[in-house]
């Protein structure tokens, strides 16, 4: 993508109402666009790290054995009567009523509504187990949003629910998860350390929290060192993960912790994802039964399995930012590499970079090529901004000896190679 | 994907409620669940349908040079007020208030929202032509919400804005947008006549429906037959289209019909896209104004383009079905192929029609793979239903001889052959 093409509005100005990083680096990288409190308007820069995140996490829920539907963002408001709900959830559900005068309201979250799909065409241990997920906009109403997209109204979420004949089969699809969230984070570059948790307005005697590591957490955890170094491709690795001690703040007790204090680290965190087992809450009062090998009818057995998508993005900046911008982890970067021509007067170094864009193109890097007639500080300045992991500079080595300047976004380390050398190093 | 994993809660009786072919075709095969008037959950199965129809549009639009972004669904009603049409939308706007009292809405179209989010950041000619465009759901609340999708509340559309400094721009912008339609319905394997139309609650002064041909049409339409032999890859075809007649029944006269009789024809037809131009319409009481080469400050003139996503599943099956069920075209069929083994007690059979869906996987080709203990004759005709463009039946030659039979569904015609043959065939 050409820059002079790119709608990419950058902004000059530090923001005011942004008091933490990644507020503030999307507003001025212009990934997002402020609608309402809360609501936000996606540009092509976010929204290309959004599409990357759900990729990232629809791959792995598939590979889990997950089916993919689509729910939609109204519901009925009759079904979270049955579940004892409309009531409890409070004002953050926006509730509101059609033409018609129906109650309806913006789901804030959808076990009510997937329950009624699957007890609808679920009736036998056969057809079990199933795990049913999407990747859709809620809206909870809170009263005070803010931090940018870490705390909206209207944001995008992956849910999932699992259904089994029972518990022993609960407990099995709960660690599935389990699993998998660790592997997702994992792909995008994060460290999540998962936490026993409340299970507060879902309800339900199983929990726990992914925290990802990041100074402007709001949370504050105690967690084993090992969780930094575990290795997934090991097949044990879940038996040492949920060996491992972890716990926030309010309930870490330095006098009984099991672990002695030398392997033991403290940080803030960020909630980005959280899974709950919860067994018939939702199944009993909406009926959703299901008939056993030996003929029984029985409540089918739940867990849900939530991860915030759109906070996401902000989370992954809030992990990796230094004083010049954001530093995108490779997986979920909107770009790979940023082309600078740093001399746009020379017909010869234009030629050059154009080329480099056409090949890098050829090879499949996505690349955002800053073809405009802006100064080299400006573009240098504006791509360590927005943050792509590689930089490809073209300066007067490039025309005079074919060589191209490579700087590393993550860690501002420099390397001259020519084109060919930096796409291997790429795809290796 | 294995059919006796797969969610696909197919039906056995005909929907009672249901008045149309696609929208009883998609209840029986399972694609989408209704959760209230109008407002459905999509399975797995109408789920890649949507986003096959999905993925042809972004690559369309991308190569016409149009950006990505993605507004919220809810918006503020302030800026309706400003353009005027917060009252006189109509009942079909949801409106609501949030907690602190503020009114909101849940957007049935993003004219207002888009003007202000790139009033916010364009600012020049340099800036611009620029083609914005989402695909997110929108509401209007039908006062009698019929025909499945076709006719839903919430509903999926692909909807985008361009934005140019005079009219003769915004009319560029407008014939490569009709272009563009052209060839997104064409490649979902779908004849689309563009009808000139009223310009309705959007307001302007150009705009065009677009109508793909189905008998259980809402539209009565007369076109030239010279649109069936359109040939989209000579690059005069647009100086060919735009020549040729079309009109929707109540605008058209025979006496003064530019065209003979005999090359009419007649037809119903589903609108499937609208575009409009409507110049300063919303960017003067908005105030997206941008500055002219000789530094003038004029209104941007605008342009909208909508398709509606969610409802070209349904126009699709209504211009390809029989009374077996839905037969895709390739383009937007959820699988390719579906594997049927006839002989699920043959251990043989079994280990055959195994390795054909291995070698069908390896190739890249999307297979359901009917493994169950369903007879036959049902998953021949549950097949049939869900319309995928090529069966593969493992039957007693498979075993003997290695060959399978292939039935293309579209026209019902099989061959026999090895599998060799047949994966080179679909590559082909």
């Amino acid at each position: 993508m050409r820059l002079s093409h790119f709608y990419l509005p950058t902004q000059k100005e530090t923001p005011s109402d942004a008091q933490i990083a990644s507020h503030r680096l999307m507003l001025k990288a212009g990934m997002v666009y402020q609608s309402s409190a809360g609501i936000y308007t996606w540009l092509p820069l976010g929204l290309r790290v959004l599409r990357k995140i759900e990729n990232i996490i629809n791959e792995e829920m598939d590979a889990a054995g997950c089916q993919e539907v689509l729910m939609p963002t109204i519901q009925s408001a009759e079904l979270w009567q049955k579940s004892g709900r409309l009531d409890s959830y409070g004002k953050e559900m926006l509730k509101f009523k059609d033409r018609h005068d129906r109650e309806l309201l913006y789901g804030p979250t959808n076990e009510e509504l997937i329950t009624e799909v699957f007890s609808q065409h679920i009736k036998s241990y056969r057809d079990i187990p199933k795990n049913l997920y999407q990747i859709q906009w809620k809206f909870r109403d809170e009263i005070r949003p803010r931090f940018g997209v870490m705390r909206g109204r209207e944001f995008l979420m992956k849910d999932a629910y699992s259904f089994d004949i029972d518990y022993e089969g609960a407990k099995k699809s709960y660690w599935r998860m389990y699993q998998t969230y660790l592997k997702i984070f994992k792909r995008m570059g994060l460290t999540a350390i998962p936490v026993r948790a409340d299970s507060g307005a879902i309800g339900g005697d199983m929990s726990h929290e992914f925290q990802i590591l990041a100074p402007a957490g709001e949370s504050s955890l105690y967690y084993e060192v090992a969780f930094e170094s575990l290795d997934f491709d090991d097949p044990n690795v879940m038996d040492e993960v949920v060996r491992l001690y972890a716990a926030v703040d309010e309930k870490h007790d330095p006098q009984s912790c099991p672990v002695p204090p030398h392997q033991l680290k403290q940080s803030k965190g960020i909630e980005v994802g959280h899974i709950f087992y919860f067994g018939s809450k939702y199944s009993e009062p909406l009926g959703a039964k299901v008939m056993t090998p030996s003929g029984q009818l029985v409540n089918v057995e739940m867990g849900s399995y939530g991860i915030g998508v759109s906070r996401l993005v902000g989370a992954i900046i809030e992990a990796n930012f230094d004083g010049e911008g954001i530093k995108w982890p490779d997986p979920v970067a909107p770009f790979q590499v940023g082309i600078v021509n740093a001399k746009t007067h020379d017909p010869k170094a234009v030629a050059f970079a154009d080329a480099v864009y056409e090949k890098l193109k050829e090879a499949g890097v996505e690349t955002l090529y800053d073809d405009t007639d802006e100064r080299p500080g400006a573009k240098f300045a504006n791509m360590d901004l927005i943050g792509l992991p590689w930089q490809v500079i073209v300066g007067a080595k490039a025309v005079e000896k074919g060589i191209i300047e490579i700087k590393r976004r993550s860690d501002g380390t420099r390397q001259e190679l020519d084109l060919t050398s930096f796409i291997n190093q790429l795809a290796a």
